[in-house]
C-alpha cells in the first residue's frame, strides 16, 4: 500500500472524516487536505436513532412548515404599559411569576429567592428580607413560570402583581404576551435577585408615573410594530438579546412622537425619556416579549417538531415542542463561557438564567450574531466567529426569516425555528448569547458569554415526539 | 524547457505578476497559482518616479504624522443653527456659495444651476427662474466655494445668505464649520437644483420655525459630541455618507432631552421632531461638518502630503493638500458606477458632485464601508465587497483612526488620511460611495454607487509638492 507521500505525489488529495489532526500530520506535509466535521447521527445511540427512524420526515416537515408559517405571519405590536394584575392572565395577589420552567422555592438559586424576596417587600407580604424569606417558603404564595402566563421576564424573571408590565399583542392573530419594564443598567436590579429598598422605590416608580406616561402616549397610537423596528435592528448592529442598542434607539425615535402627543407634564415626560434612554439594553424587553407573542401561534401544531419556548430558572433549562402541548421537558442548567468584568470569576457565576432565550427560539440572538460583532468581542471572539456561529445555525432550524436578515450574509435570512430531530441528529446545539450573573441575590451581572442548552432536553423531547408520533 | 503541466506534476507553484489571465490559464489545468496584484509605481511614468524619489519620506512621514495628529486632537460638536449671514465668515448677500472647487456659473451643471436660480428666488433677486438665470449670468452675483468659507454642502451646495446652517465648533482648537439643513429625503430639494414654490417654502421654514426651535434646543446645552455619535453609528451599520439611519437615530436622542428642555411650544417641536425623524440620512449633513471641522485643523503643515479635502462641483474633482496651502488641483469629475432606480440611466446622469466626499478624506465613508453592507448592496455589490475595499484603503493612508473602528475587521481603527504619495505610486484611488443626480436641475436623485476621484488631481498634486518640498 502506497504511503501519504507517495500518494500525493500522484496528485491525490484527502478527505478526512473524524479527529481532526489526522488532517492535520498530512497538511504538515504539504498535502491539501479537506476535513469533514463527521460525527455518527445522534451520537450513535440505538435508541435515538430508531425514534429518529420512527417519524414520517415529509409529515413532519410540513407540520414544521405550517407552525413556521404561522409564526411568519404573526405581527408583533407595542399596545400598552399596565399592571401585572390588570392585565397578565390568571395573575392575582399571592402569585409570583418566575424565569424558567417549574421550580419550587426550595430548589431556587440564590439570584431568584432575592427577586421573590423584593417583590414579597414590594406587595406588603413582608417589611425585611428575612420575613419574605419565611412568607415564601411558608406556602402563603404560589410560584408559576411566566410561560405559563403568556408572559416572558429577563434573567430572575421575577414578577407580582403590582409590578408595571409592558403589553404586546399580535395584530394577526389577536394574542398578547407580557414582559417587565427593564429596570435600567446598573444600580440594584431585582432581575439580579436584588431587595433593597432603592430597587423597590424604582419598581414603585416604574408603576406609578413611568407606567402612566407610557401609557398616555401609547394611547395616541394603534401600537408600535416592533418587527419594523427588530428588523432595522438587525441591520444595525444588534442581535436582539445581548446588544440592543439600535432597536432601542429605534424605539425611542417611535416613542418621542408620541410622548410628544401624550398630554403629560414635561418633566415627567423628560425623566421617562431618560430612564429608556440611559440603557442601551432596553430593547431586550422589547425583543423578548415580541418573540414570545409570535412563537405563541406556532405552538400546538400537530405533528411539528418545532421548538416553541427555550428558558432557564437558574438550574433547570426547559424547552417545548409545538406537537408536544404544554410539556417541558427539561435537564441541568449550564455555564455561561465567556468573559468576566474585572473581580468576578468562576465562583461567582450562577448558572445560566432567565426566559430571555426566548429570541433565540425566533431566530434572533445567538442565531442572528454575524451581525453584532461588537458582542462577539465582548465574549472574547472575533467577527468571523460570529459569523461562524451563524451559519451553523441553520443545520438546525427548520425556515430563513426574511423579515429578520443578516446583512453579513448578503441578507440571507436568519436561521428559525429549532427542529429537535435536527439537533439530535446532528448533535450541534442551539448557541444562546447572554448575560452572566452572580449567584448571590442582589449582586448583578458578572460578565457575558454564550451558552446553550443541555442535550437532554432534545433527546427527552424527541423520544416524546417518537413515542406520540412514531410509526411502530 | 519544461511546460507548465510538467512543472506542475513536479509540485510547482506559480506566482503570476501582471495580468491575472496567465494566472487563469495555470488555474483552469489544476495548477495552484497566486495571483500578485502589481503594477510599475507610478504607472511607470519618469516623472512622478522622479517627484517620488525627490521627497525625503521620513520629513513628509513625520508632517503627516503630525497633521494626522492635529485631526484625531479635535473634538466636533454641533452647538447652534443659524443663519448663514449671521455666521458663515464673509457671507453677504449677493454671495452664493457652491459644492467643489471654484467654477463659473458658465461652466456649471444642470443641477447646480438650478440650484443658484433656487436661491436667487428665495434671496429676492429674481421672481422668476428665468429672470434668475439672467441674474446669475449678470456678474452681480458672486459665487465662491463653500470650502472657501469653513463650510461644506452636500450634491450642488448651495448656500444663500437667508439659509439657514448647522454650526459645528472644535472644541479643542476653537474653530468651526458650516452645513445647510438637510431639507429631507423626498419631494423638490434645492441640493439636486430644484426652484419649485414647494422647495423654496421648505427653505423658509426651515430658517425660521425649525431654525428657532433648534436653537432653543441647542442653547440648552454646550453642543451635542458629534465624534462620540460618529463612533457609534459605525458600529451599526453606518459608513457616515451614504449610511447614516444610525447617526440619525443617535442623534435624535441626543437632541429629545434638549428639545423637551427648550421651552419651545410642542406643536413646533413636534414639526422638527417629525422633520429630522422622517430623513435616515439626515446625519450626513453632520458628518461631513464634523469632518470638515476636524481637517481643517491638519491643514497648512508645512511638508505634509495629506489630503485636508476632496469636492466636486458637477464639471470638476478637487483636492487640497496640507503642505500646499490653499490650491486646489483639479480633474474631470467622474461617473458614479452604480444602480439606477427604475426608469433611469447612464443618459440620465450626471457627472459625480458635491462636498460630501469630505467623509472619506476623514477615513469614514467608502474607507468604512466593511461596516455598511447595506449600502453595498444598494450598489449592487457583496458585503465582502465593501470589506475589501475598505482594507485595500489602508494602503493609500497614513494612519488608523480607532475612534472610528470597524466591526468587521475586528474594530480596526479606519484608514484616515490619505497621502497623496501612497496614491500617486499605487495607483489605488479613494473610494467614494455617493448618490447619481440627474443631469437636470431639481430632478433629483437618481440612483446610488461607487465613484472616485480623476488620477490627474494626484499627479499635479505630487508635481507641485515635489517642487516644493523635493531635493534637487
Amino acid at each position: 500500500m502506497p504511503n501519504a507521500t507517495s500518494l500525493l505525489k500522484g496528485g491525490l488529495r484527502a478527505v478526512n472524516l473524524g479527529a481532526e489532526r489526522f488532517c492535520d500530520d498530512l497538511r504538515s506535509q504539504g498535502a491539501p487536505c479537506v476535513h469533514v466535521d463527521w460525527a455518527p447521527p445522534a451520537k450513535g445511540s440505538p435508541e435515538l436513532i430508531r425514534a429518529l427512524a420512527s417519524l414520517d420526515s415529509a409529515e413532519v416537515d410540513a407540520a414544521n412548515e405550517a407552525a413556521l408559517a404561522r409564526f411568519y405571519e404573526a405581527s408583533p405590536h407595542l399596545v400598552d404599559f399596565a399592571l401585572a394584575k390588570d392585565v397578565i392572565p390568571g395573575m392575582r395577589k399571592n402569585l409570583v411569576l418566575h424565569a424558567g420552567p417549574p421550580i419550587a422555592w426550595e430548589d431556587m438559586c440564590g439570584p431568584m429567592r432575592g427577586a421573590i424576596m423584593g417583590v414579597l417587600i414590594l406587595e406588603g407580604f413582608a417589611s425585611t428580607p428575612e420575613e419574605a424569606a419565611e412568607v415564601a417558603a411558608s406556602g402563603a404564595i404560589d410560584f408559576e413560570p411566566c410561560h405559563h402566563h403568556d408572559t416572558v421576564g429577563p434573567m430572575a424573571g421575577v414578577i407580582s402583581s403590582s409590578m408595571v408590565v409592558q403589553v404586546f399583542e399580535n395584530k394577526t392573530h389577536g394574542n398578547r404576551a407580557y414582559c417587565p419594564v427593564p429596570e435600567g443598567m446598573g444600580g440594584k436590579l431585582l432581575r439580579y435577585g436584588a431587595y433593597d429598598p432603592e430597587c423597590i422605590d424604582n419598581l414603585r416608580w416604574m408603576a406609578s408615573e413611568f407606567r402612566e406616561v407610557m401609557h398616555a402616549a401609547l394611547s395616541t397610537s394603534d401600537g408600535i410594530d416592533v418587527r419594523s423596528l427588530q428588523f432595522q435592528a438587525l441591520h444595525m448592529g444588534d442581535e436582539g438579546h445581548n446588544r440592543n442598542k439600535a432597536g432601542t434607539s429605534m424605539l425611542l425615535r417611535a416613542l418621542f412622537p408620541l410622548l410628544l402627543k401624550s398630554g403629560m407634564p414635561l418633566d415627567k415626560v423628560e425623566r421617562c425619556v431618560d430612564f429608556i434612554n440611559g440603557n442601551d439594553g432596553y430593547f431586550l424587553s422589547i425583543s423578548m416579549p415580541s418573540s414570545k407573542v409570535c412563537l405563541d401561534v406556532a405552538r400546538d401544531v400537530e405533528g411539528s417538531s418545532m421548538v416553541t419556548a427555550m428558558c432557564r430558572n437558574g438550574v433547570e433549562f426547559g424547552i417545548r415542542v409545538s406537537g408536544l402541548g404544554d410539556e417541558w421537558f427539561t435537564g441541568p442548567a449550564q455555564w455561561v463561557d465567556g468573559l468576566y468584568f474585572p473581580g468576578f470569576g468562576d465562583d461567582d457565576a450562577n448558572l445560566d438564567m432567565g426566559d430571555s432565550c426566548i429570541t433565540e427560539t425566533a431566530g434572533i440572538g445567538g442565531f442572528a450574531l454575524s451581525g453584532a460583532p461588537a458582542i462577539v468581542q465582548l465574549v472574547g471572539g472575533t467577527a468571523a466567529e460570529g459569523v461562524e456561529i451563524s451559519k451553523r445555525m441553520y443545520e438546525i432550524t427548520i425556515g430563513e426569516n426574511t423579515n429578520y436578515s443578516q446583512p453579513v450574509l448578503n441578507f440571507r435570512g436568519s436561521p428559525t425555528g429549532i427542529d429537535i430531530r435536527k439537533v439530535v441528529e446532528t448533535g450541534i446545539m442551539p448557541v444562546i448569547t447572554t448575560g452572566s450573573v452572580h449567584k448571590k441575590a442582589g449582586v448583578g451581572q458578572i460578565g457575558a458569554g454564550l451558552t446553550k442548552p443541555p442535550m437532554e432536553c432534545f433527546e427527552k423531547a424527541l423520544k416524546a415526539f417518537a413515542r406520540r408520533y412514531g410509526r411502530e
